[in-house]
Order: structure tokens, then sequence, then C-alpha cells
């Protein structure tokens, strides 16, 4: 039997949505320039750092860059670099621990702005012997994750700085609070946290107070720079706060099957979406049944017929992070026109 | 600033799982065998069409073509291509309906055996024009998704081969069965679908009836072939019906953080795991509280003390084939040697 060769013939790209492979991630992108305008205007500069494991794609912050924002957030190790690859690499922030930091070491030596977070002795002695030299206290605020206690953030800048480190001063992720749905029990768990943070602060030193996220964005002022990455695609889970961010991330599926006693089925499934949030929604009015591998089962409104084995639904991920990990690329559009390709290209570790 | 050039200097590959990146997929290679062989030893040959879907993995598909399986069952059109290029696509059936059959006609033309599922006039023609000329008829045996309802199976058959096709018979899938705890019940439902299937089959004709999955392999004795996968790695969903397949796939995962109040966090989050299923589970009888982007949180057993922050822990997936979608490769161990590592090259769409 012959074997295909990876060199297949150039095959046009797609210039609609009707010639899109299905599952494809769809960015509008005049939602996207809106959610990126308004958080940019109130935010400036570098007031926001951009949570780049939300979108995991460069070409995304490129256009968070253009607006004025060059230091941003990473979650790995490689989000790190593919930004350093990408020309993004001023100052980049790794919000989480490492006990590994070599590959982060070899960033710096390269010439990029690496700084990663510690909150143990393990942490601290992992970034000097990768080579990394600016760091920031990772402090826990309320949620029972990473960070030292807030009394503990003082001694462990000594240590730090005993170990020939730049202590940047502090971060401190208040995950516990941007999700609440009441905005002011929201700003009161956020201010409390950020009380906290902001003692550890003034323990620490440094000018970095790095906090908060899209649900915080407006009620975090302690922080003098917000994480906030979901703001620029958004998801379900976040659209029910209310901010003024737009859900520019949609999927599209084709229908595949349809079933006279009342259901139809589309090619997005679980391996398209982040589950940990439920179910996706889906745009018109379609109630989803369940998502199985590579299937989501729905059924329209009261009154409304099934739509045709062809036709084109549209999903909306519960939560945006994971899903984005599926992806390779998303597809960028202008009204029903596709404009551009950005490659997924953060994803994995 | 000197940008990172991708050409890295070479770097030795890990020997031992301490040497890991993580997260890291492991499997476990003598569990891996003795579930290849188990299975194999009951369904021998062409008895059994691995489905590739759960592990998304060609040299795991060698293995199984090896003990004599040479048709594989695909859900995907990556999945068929991925499989024809790495030179196991003697008999491809992709158990998915699709609306533009195009890459699969272009495998057909260079010599590989492909068979798709329809189950509609639209599916029946996305076949015809995209030039797959093998064709099942997809039935409904009880789980709302695919399939025509089975007493539209012979009619589709016969507009089938009116257009030119080959059906080559009929698949069904009895999803809604496979995963029911409770071995009777799971019988009685088996029973009641493979009925169904196999009175589609008669009016359909054909040599081919599929169906079939991990929990219904030695129950669904009605399909003379089964789309088993989820066997040869497992996952804490299926390890629940007490079947002989143990638990070969693991996540290598390193605590990154240790608190006072008494959890951990180790870096093994959303983005490592499909979550559709709920929390994974952890060795050494560690609680999951709760899993976030990259993290998993979690406590020892009372009276056990917390991991040190550097200790390796191992995570079990919930549902093995979302959680093998997101990872890009997976590291094949004899006892703690690491012997292999296989690219999980069938992702995406």
């Amino acid at each position: 039997m012959q074997r295909i060769d990876e060199q297949e013939p150039p095959v046009p790209p797609p210039r609609t949505l009707e010639q899109l492979q299905t599952p494809a991630l769809i960015i509008d992108s005049s939602l996207l320039d809106s959610n990126l305008r308004v958080m940019s205007a109130h935010l400036s500069g570098p007031r926001l750092r951009p949570h780049v494991k939300a979108h995991k794609c460069t070409e995304l912050a490129r256009r968070q860059y253009a607006l004025g924002h060059h230091g941003f957030t990473c979650a790995t190790i490689r989000e790190v670099e593919g930004m350093v690859a990408a020309g993004l690499g001023e100052d980049l922030l790794l919000a989480n621990e490492v006990l590994d930091a070599t590959r982060l070491g070899r960033l710096v030596e390269a010439g990029a702005g690496v700084t990663v977070a510690v909150d143990s002795s393990a942490t601290i002695e992992a970034a000097v012997s990768g080579g990394v030299s600016e760091v920031l206290i990772d402090v826990n605020v309320g949620l029972p994750r990473c960070g030292c206690e807030p009394n503990e953030a003082g001694p462990l800048a000594e240590q730090a700085r005993r170990a020939g480190l730049t202590v940047r001063g502090v971060m401190g992720y208040e995950g516990h609070a941007v999700g609440i749905e009441d905005r002011t029990t929201r700003a009161d768990t956020v201010a409390e946290s950020m009380g906290m943070l902001a003692t550890a602060n003034l323990a620490v030193g440094g000018p970095i107070c790095s906090g908060g996220g899209t649900g915080s964005w407006d009620l975090n002022t302690v922080a003098n720079e917000i994480q906030a990455g979901s703001y620029a695609l958004m998801d379900t889970a976040y659209a029910k706060l209310g901010l003024p961010f737009a859900t520019a991330l949609t999927i599209t599926a084709t229908v595949i099957s349809a079933n006279r006693n009342g259901w139809a089925v589309a090619d997005c499934g679980l391996k398209a979406l982040g589950m940990d949030h439920g179910n996706p929604s889906m745009l018109d009015g379609h109630t989803v049944w369940y998502c199985s591998d590579e299937h989501i089962v729905f059924s329209p409104p009261e009154g409304i017929p099934l739509p045709a084995v062809g036709d084109r639904v549209r999903v909306l991920p519960a939560h945006l992070d994971p899903t984005m990990a599926y992806h390779e690329a998303a597809w960028v559009t202008e009204g029903s026109a596709i404009v551009d390709r950005w490659a997924i290209d953060l994803r994995g570790w």
C-alpha cells in the first residue's frame, strides 16, 4: 500500500466559515478588539499584565502588546519560551512555582526578562540553580493553592535576597473571589485578599504588587498590575458576571446527524471543550443534552425544527482556558469572512 | 533582545521518571502488555477492531496490530490520516459521520482501506462525492447520538448501494450500556441494543456487525467485531467495573507547593486531564480537593505528612480519551526506567 507523504499538495486556505473543517475555534475580531480596548482604557500600560494562559496564542498577545501592555503573565515554562520565541519576552512573569528552572535560565541568558514566583526554600533554590535572578514572593491570599502564608513572605524575601535573587515584590491570586456572581460579595472578598497582599508587600518590599483577574479587573485597586486573561475572549462562566466584555470566542461545528425523535448531533465534543465548568452552551437557543468524545448532542427550542444534517451550529465553551489548550489554531473572522488563522502556539509544558 | 532560535542544542533524553518534565503521561509497559494480551486472547484477530480514539497513539496501535488486529476504529478524519501515515491503513473504520469526505477520498486513492459510517442521505452523498466507496450503516441502538433508527437501516443501505457504495454491514454503539456498574444490568442493556443491531444487519446485509466497547468486551456476543479502546490504558471510570484490565496510564506530577495548613499542590491541572467524568484520583491515598488550569490541590490521608516540595506524585485520570488528547507524548516505563517515548500523534481533526 502506498504511504501518504506528509507533503500534501497545497490546499487553498478557507475563506469563509462554511469552508472550515470542524470543529474550529472562531474569534470574532471586532468583539476581541472591543474587549481589548475596554480593558486597556481602564488598566493602561503596565497596570495590566495580560495572562497568556487564557488564550495560549502569541498573535493575540501581540495585539495586547500593541495596546501598551509589554509585560505578560504565564502559567507554564512552555508559555514563557513561546512568548520569548515570538519576540514578546521583555518582561515575563511565570506566576507559578517550578522546581526546575533551567529552561527559564536559558531564556534569561539569551536576554529575555523572566521573573518567577517562589513560595518556599525549594523554589528559591530552583530559581538560583536554574539561572533565574528575578522573583516575586507568591502569597496565599485565601485561595487554597500556591503561595506562602502572608507572615512568611518577609522572611522568604530575605532568604531569596541572601541567595542573590532580586525580589521585585509580591503576587497573590484571589482566585476564590474572581468568579463570585454577586458584585458586592466579590468586591468584599477581593478587598480582604488584597489587604493580605498589601501587608505582605510591606514586609517584602519591591515595586510589584501583582494579582487579580478578569473578575476583579475593576475591583482590585490594590494590586498595581492585574493578571487578567479571560477578558479577551470570555466564556459562559465569566459571562454570568455581567462584565463589559463580550463572548468573542465560539466553536463552529457541523451537524452530522439528526434524529426524528428530536435530537441532533454536531462534531464538537470533549476533546474540543474544557469541561470542568460543565456543559457548553449553544447559540440559537439549543439545549445541550451531553457531550461525548467527538459529539455534542442537543435539541432546538420548543417549536423550532431540528437543524438539517450539514448545517453549522455555534458552541460556547463554559471554560475558556482548557478549551484553547485542545486546539491547534483559531480562525479570526470579520462578519462571515475569515481574515486570519492564529496558531494556539503556547500549548503543552 | 536576542531571539531564541528553535534549534536548541540537543538535550539528552530523560532516562528516569525523576528527570521528566512534568506533568507527563506514563504508560506502564507491563500493565499495557497484560491488558493487550487479555483482550486479544478473548477477541482474537478481526474479532477486535481497536478504537484509536482512546489513546490517539500510532505506536500503541502498532502493538495492537502485532497481536493480530489489523482493522482499526477511528473517530476523526485526522485519526484515519495518521493511521495511514503510520502504515496501519489496511482497514480503517471511521465510526462517525462526516459531511466532507474529501480527505478520506485522498487516502482511498492512495491505497488505504477506509470505511465510513453513514446514517442519512447527506452522509451517503458526502461519501460518494468525497471518493469513499465503502460504508457501514450506523444504527441507533439506544444511545441518543448518531445512527439511523433500526427500521431505517435497510432503506438507507439500498440508497447507498444505488449510489454506487459498497455496504459492508452495520455498526451500532451501545454507549449507554458500557459504563453500567452492575454487570447483570449491563449485560441486559447490551443484549437489548445488540438485538436491534442484529435486526438491522439482517435488513442491511453485509459481513460486518460492529459495536461494543471496553465495558461490553465479553458481554457483546452479537457484534462480530468489538470497537474497544480504553482497555489498553484504562481510567478510574472504567476501573469501577472490575474488568481484568489494569490502570496502565498515570500522570506524574511534581509537588510545587505545600501549605502548613494541610494541603499540597502539584503541576497537573485542567489542561492535562479530561474532566467530564469529574476529578482525577491520586495514588498514595491522597484526597483531591480540586483542579485549576495547571494545578491539582490535594491532602494526604489522616496521619500521613504532607509531601515535600519537589516530590513526585501520581494522578489517575477519570476519563482516558480527553486526557490523552491534551498531551504531545507519553513515556513508556519498565519499573522506574523510561524505555520509550510515544508521540500522541492522532490529536486534532
